[in-house]
């Protein structure tokens, strides 16, 4: 039997996170108060997050206990499947294997829950019993309201008015799960009344957002913030899906030479990656690594590593990473999740020490490679996960060329269900390529704090 | 380890499809012709079904094997988990084991690809390149289109006018999957063009769009028709679904003492209940069944079970099902696929045999318990599970008075990602209940055929 799919039973969920912090050459710069210079520390994050993830956060172990009620929750879907793709091999012709590990399955239809399972669960623990949190288009906020709903917590969500008025399908995930969900700007705080006072027809920005869910967390003790990416935590909670990986591979008696992830805020691609480049940093098992991005918001190939503010309003610490500066305003491809003008600090990092390379695909690429995809496999992707798609059939393409049989494995992050409008644009030839916006960059990074 | 879900392995997948009617006491009653009034052949099937699926509608063989290339497919959804649902029997403080079987995590979302991938395999064995078929708002067809694709058909669909327009979601993904998509009516065919001239604004129905699909696929030696439900071969081929179930419940060490499934065409009721019915019927194991259809098109409950036409305009054999009249149109729930004024033959049959209950519910009913089910489980049902899971909790609450342990199963046939909109509705209190409506029934059923 051609196997097409690797299961791991349930008893084989890994019991720890990995931590690449153990493993890194050198140290993370630390997070920086704007006004001081100076390094912050875990009692600056108190007011905001639960203290297991503020020392989660900083941790120098090698691996986390996932605790039992986080696997109660996490094996409802996980494991989830590794996949090999045989019949885009034919298709393609390619002697390359073709791997993808497919996060589709969640209840939320992404990696996301990986996080909001754990970041409900230790609030919960710490006697939180409300979490603020911004969202997008809402693959964020509805993980996290799932989460939230398991755990009994109460949930406010700020949401991009612009998504919430033409993008309702997400808020109403997030409503049935019990969330409560506000356009942002809003009346409920300042710095929504403040952005409403100067423009009353504001369609919001998830910088915005941020700065709302914050200061909703911050204003109360029953309250904290959660984070869907680019913190060191998100990242580390995302490493169930390579660890899984890696113990799939060997079910499947094999070993990635090339392993692919799509790049936003960082959290999707760490989470495949970062397990399998620990055994190459342990000397244990050599892997090539490719990050992709969109050409339209290349962060990763274009933007320089430099400390920077995470959201637009300049509310957060500054964190060292790759930015196309806080005020770029990307263009509007439809890969929502990876429309973020930073970069997770450990990403960024691990570019430095070039651990990995970074390629970029502009948007019509990505959703030719999706389609292509969808019509072998079966299985729409996120639009997202187009980004990581392409890559990957460029690899098997090579492969072809050379003769070699490679093989090759991508992090399937999401289903594409949410999103059937842009491939609904796509085939009405509608859609945009988004070459990269060089003017707009470079003003952008003019305003870049000076550390 | 509590356990909460119950996977087997890829090569414990069903090497064979159930077939119920090798268990009769009695047997079905013939398909007959409308104008001779005797049964029909499998050679009047010839111009629509591949050979292979017209020997499977009439066999009486008690297995039957699935291909390997079949089995490949399913391999990369199946076999689906059983879930043990410990929150919400904690939720309701029930002494209750409730288990359900996910049919959401297919490519499609729903259980219907377990019929359209053997409908697209045995027709391109027989060397059909192209299917036609008919949707309503658009499961079956993408699940079709998923289908098609992966084995290289062309697929064209015709889909009920009013949900191309108000629908498009499902629409799009048929068509990444590479399907084209006609609005029905449509100047395409005969039977389009005729409701065309004399309703130039018709927003089609069901029944129109079979004929449209029926009329392509005769009319075409390359072409074949599929149907997503009723049919004998197409429950036998969801009877996957029911024979993984057992093998979970040896798994679990338990045995389900109620079984519940929802019921439009019966496809996904018959392939989860009746492996477990065939094993009553031999002696082996007793389990009482219960099928929940909408208050509002209430077949099994107040339909007489009686010789009916398939479709609206009367282009169909006729068939002896449970049934509210072919010209019945049901209000609009929003539970798109139970909105069929018939019944599949072999459940309608085994109904007369006593063999189940039949319950039905209300559409506010079965959204309350949606809800409930979503914010204790983290996983949003389709519209139509909902009314599985409504008689689920109220056994298990009935267990809850009577103090009994009792394992209730049910199939919680897809998820509700494609259908937002119904909930955004009931969060807002749009939601209509829709009683029986029974002076439409009657009308309807006034104009039965006499055989």
């Amino acid at each position: 039997m051609d196997r097409v799919k690797y299961l791991l039973p349930e008893d084989r969920l890994p019991r720890h996170w990995y931590n690449i912090q153990a493993d890194l050459k050198t140290p993370l710069a630390p997070i920086i108060h704007p006004g001081t210079k100076q390094p912050i520390g875990p009692e600056d994050l108190a007011p905001l997050f639960a203290m297991e993830l503020i020392q989660q956060e900083v941790s120098q172990e090698r691996e986390i206990e996932i605790p039992d009620p986080v696997r109660d929750v996490y094996r409802q879907w996980r494991p989830s499947p590794l996949h090999r793709a045989r019949r885009l091999e034919k298709l393609l012709d390619t002697p390359a294997r073709i791997y993808y590990k497919y996060e589709g399955v969640s209840p939320a239809g992404s990696h996301k829950p990986n996080t909001a399972v754990p970041q409900a669960f230790f609030n919960k623990q710490e006697g939180i019993s409300r979490l603020a949190t911004e969202t997008g288009a809402g693959q964020w906020g509805s993980a996290l309201a799932m989460a939230a709903t398991v755990f009994g917590l109460e949930l406010e969500v700020f949401m991009v008015r612009v998504s919430y008025d033409q993008k309702p399908y997400r808020r109403g995930l997030m409503e049935a799960f019990g969330a409560s969900v506000t356009p942002s700007p809003s009346e409920r705080t300042q710095a929504g009344r403040a952005i409403l006072a100067e423009h009353p027809d504001s369609t919001g920005s998830l910088g915005i957002a941020i700065s709302e869910a914050v200061e909703v967390a911050a204003g109360r003790d029953d309250t904290k913030y959660a984070l869907g990416s680019v913190l060191n935590h998100v990242l580390m909670h995302q490493t169930v899906i390579g660890l899984e990986a890696l113990e799939q591979f060997e079910l499947a008696d094999d070993y990635p030479d090339i392993l692919i992830g799509c790049t936003g805020g960082g959290s999707n691609f760490a989470g495949f990656v970062f397990p399998f480049l620990g055994r190459r940093f342990r000397g244990e098992q050599d892997v090539r690594v490719i990050a992709v991005e969109p050409s339209a918001c290349p962060t990763l190939t274009k933007g320089p590593f430099a400390y920077d503010f995470g959201d637009t309003a300049h509310m957060t610490p500054l964190m060292k990473m790759n930015t196309l500066g806080s005020t770029f305003v990307p263009p509007g491809f439809h890969a929502g999740g990876l429309r973020y003008h930073g970069m997770a600090p450990l990403v960024s990092h691990l570019l430095a020490e070039k651990a990995f390379d970074a390629v970029s695909y502009h948007q019509l690429e990505t959703f030719e490679a999706g389609v292509l995809f969808a019509q072998a496999e079966g299985i729409l992707p996120a639009p997202e996960a187009n980004h990581a798609v392409a890559a990957a059939i460029d690899e098997a393409r090579r492969c072809r060329e050379s003769g070699e049989s490679k093989a090759i494995a991508f992090n399937l992050c999401g289903h594409g269900h949410f999103d059937i409008q842009s491939y609904m644009d796509y085939h009405a030839g509608k859609l945009e390529a988004y070459e990269y916006p060089s003017e707009e960059v470079a003003m952008a990074l003019s305003g870049l704090p000076s550390v």
